[in-house]
C-alpha cells in the first residue's frame, strides 16, 4: 500500500486526542517467558519513548520472587533518567513505594482487583484488605506528589466468578479514587468485554460521579475485541488507552491468548480517526519488530506483521 | 471463564439481527495454500450450516487454471443438496453462471473491483469493461430469479492506488445496482479501513440512494481493524456482515496477513451485544478448529485459540 499508512477521515464525536498509556515494558514483558536483560529493557523503553509515546510504564517495584521477569527493577530505573516520557511504575506495598521513591519515580500505580476471587489469588486478600494496604501507600506518594493510578483488574469477567457485575466494579473504583487515586484503569483482564458492556460501565461510574477524564481503559485481545472495545469508550469520552507495544505479554501460540491490545493496532485506528496521539506508527512497529526478534518469536499485533513483512 | 461466553449487555443504536455472510468455504478456502478435499469441504460447509449460519457462499465456478483450490466446484455442489442454508456461488462470467445454473444454484456473486489497477489485475479488464461483462450475467440471473450479490473490492485502499475516493466506489456501487444486482458487499480487500471511513462510505452510498439494507460489509484484518469497522457499520444501520470461519485465508504466519474477519470473533461481539445472529458459538468453533487440524496450523481466529485451547 502506498505509504502504508491508513487515511485520515474523522469521525464525529471522538475525541481529538488520546494520551496512550504503553505498558509493553511492564505488563507485557511480566507476561513473557523470556527474561529480558536489563540493558535491552531500557534500550526498548528509550525506542518506545522516542517514538512519541509520552508515558511508558517502566517496571514494578514488586518482590522479585513474585516477577522475575522485573526483578531487576533497581538497575533498570536509574538507566531510563534521560528517557523523554513519564515513566509510571508498579507498586504492590510500602516496600514497593519506599523503593521507588528512593530511586526517584515520580508516578506510580497500585494494582486493585474488582472481584474477591482474583484479589485472593493474585494479592493473597480480600478486596477490602487489599484497599487497607493500598491506603497508606497512596497516602504517602500524595505526600510526595507523585501521581497515582489505581489499576482494577476483572471489570468485566473473571475466569472464577464469572460476569462482573457493574455495581461491584463501581463500587471498588470510588474506593480507589476515596483513596487519592488520580486515575484508574479499568481492565479486562480476560477480554471478555464487548462494547456494550463498556458502555453500561463507564455510564455507571459516570452516575457515581467518576468522570470519563479519570478513567483510562485496558483492553486484553484474547477473543479479539479489544480494538472494538476501544471504540465504544472513545465514542463516550475516554482519552486515556492502555496499550503494549507488539502486543507484548500474551504468546498468540500460548495456550489462552491473552495478550493486550497490541499499541500499533490501536494508533493505526487512532491515526485513520485523525485522532492525535502523538506516535510515529513507524517507529513504533521497528521498535516491536526488534523486540520480538529478542522474544525469538513474531509479534501478535496484526499491524507489526502486516508492516514488517519478517515472517515467512 | 464460567461457560466461556460473553455477558450479554446490549447497547443502544444497534441493529437487533445481523445475518452473517459466511465466506470461508469459499473466500476463506481460496486463499489457503493446501487445497482441501472435496469431501472435506462439503462436511465443512454442512457442519458451518448446522452451526446456524444461514448464508454459506460455498465455491466458485471460476476456470479452475485461475483457482486450483476451488476447481471442484461440478463435483462439490450436489454433496451440499441437503445444506440447510442459503448457498451463494460466485460466478465470473457467462460460462460461470451456466455451470451453475445446470446445478440448480439459486444464489450467485459477481465480483466488482473499485479500482481500475486491481480490476486489470484481476478480472484484466477496465471497470466499464467488468460491468459490461457482469451485465448479461446478471440479466440472465435476474431472469432465472436467481439473487445476485455484487462484491466490491478495494473499497478504502488498493495496493498500487493508495487511498480510494469514496465519490469512485459510490459510482461502481451505483453501477453494480444499476445492473440489477440485489446486494452489495463492500470489500476492505488489504484491510486499512478505520472507522471513520467506513461511515463517510456508508453515508455518501446513503447520499446516493443506497440504502444500508442492500449493504454488506467485508473487513479483512490485515491491520487488526475489522471488528472495530464492523461495529461502526453496524452503529451505522448496516445488517450483513461476511466473515470468515476461524478466520480462514489468511495464514497468520504469512508475509502478509491478509485475512478475513474471522466469524468466531464477530458472533462474540454480537452476542455479547445481544444481536441475534441464529449462530452457536461452541459449534462454530469446534468447526472451525476441527478445519485448521485438517489444514494443519492454528486457527488465526482469537475466540477460536482462546476457545479450543489446543496451540501448545
Amino acid at each position: 500500500m502506498t505509504g502504508a499508512l491508513p487515511m485520515r477521515v474523522p469521525a464525529a464525536g471522538l475525541p481529538t486526542r488520546v494520551r496512550i498509556h504503553e505498558v509493553g515494558a511492564r505488563d507485557g514483558l511480566q507476561n513473557e517467558k523470556t527474561v529480558v536483560p536489563t540493558e535491552v529493557k531500557a534500550e526498548f523503553i528509550h525506542r518506545l519513548a522516542g517514538a512519541g509515546l509520552a508515558t511508558v510504564e517502566a517496571t514494578s517495584f514488586v518482590h522479585p520472587r513474585w516477577v522475575p521477569q522485573l526483578a531487576d527493577a533497581e538497575a533498570l530505573f536509574p538507566l531510563l533518567h534521560d528517557v523523554g516520557a513519564e515513566l509510571p511504575v508498579l507498586v504492590p506495598n510500602a516496600r514497593g513505594l519506599d523503593r521507588a521513591l528512593a530511586l526517584g519515580a515520580r508516578r506510580i500505580a497500585v494494582f486493585g482487583s474488582a472481584t474477591e476471587t482474583f484479589a485472593r489469588r493474585n494479592l493473597n486478600r480480600t478486596v477490602d484488605e487489599s484497599l487497607a494496604m493500598f491506603e497508606p501507600v497512596v497516602a504517602r506518594a500524595k505526600e510526595e506528589r507523585v501521581h497515582v493510578r489505581g489499576y482494577l483488574s476483572m471489570c468485566f469477567g473473571d475466569p472464577w466468578e464469572g460476569a462482573v457485575p457493574v455495581r461491584q466494579v463501581v463500587g471498588v473504583a470510588r474506593a480507589l479514587l476515596d483513596l487519592g487515586c488520580d486515575e484508574l484503569s479499568l481492565g479486562d483482564t480476560i477480554g471478555v468485554a464487548t462494547p456494550g458492556h463498556v458502555l453500561a460501565l463507564l455510564t455507571a461510574l459516570g452516575e457515581a460521579g467518576v468522570p470519563a477524564s479519570a478513567i483510562g481503559v485496558h483492553f486484553h485481545d484474547t477473543y479479539g475485541q479489544a480494538l472494538a472495545n476501544t471504540l465504544a469508550a472513545l465514542q463516550y469520552g475516554v482519552t486515556t488507552v492502555d496499550a503494549s507495544a507488539g502486543g507484548l505479554g500474551g504468546c498468540p501460540y500460548a495456550k489462552s491468548a491473552t495478550g493486550n491490545l497490541a499499541t500499533e493496532d490501536l494508533v493505526w485506528m487512532l491515526d485513520g480517526l485523525g485522532v492525535e496521539t502523538g506516535v510515529d506508527l513507524g517507529r513504533l512497529t521497528a521498535t516491536s519488530a526488534w523486540m520480538a526478534e529478542r522474544l525469538g518469536r513474531p509479534s501478535p499485533s496484526r499491524t507489526v506483521r502486516a508492516l514488517s513483512h519478517k515472517e515467512s
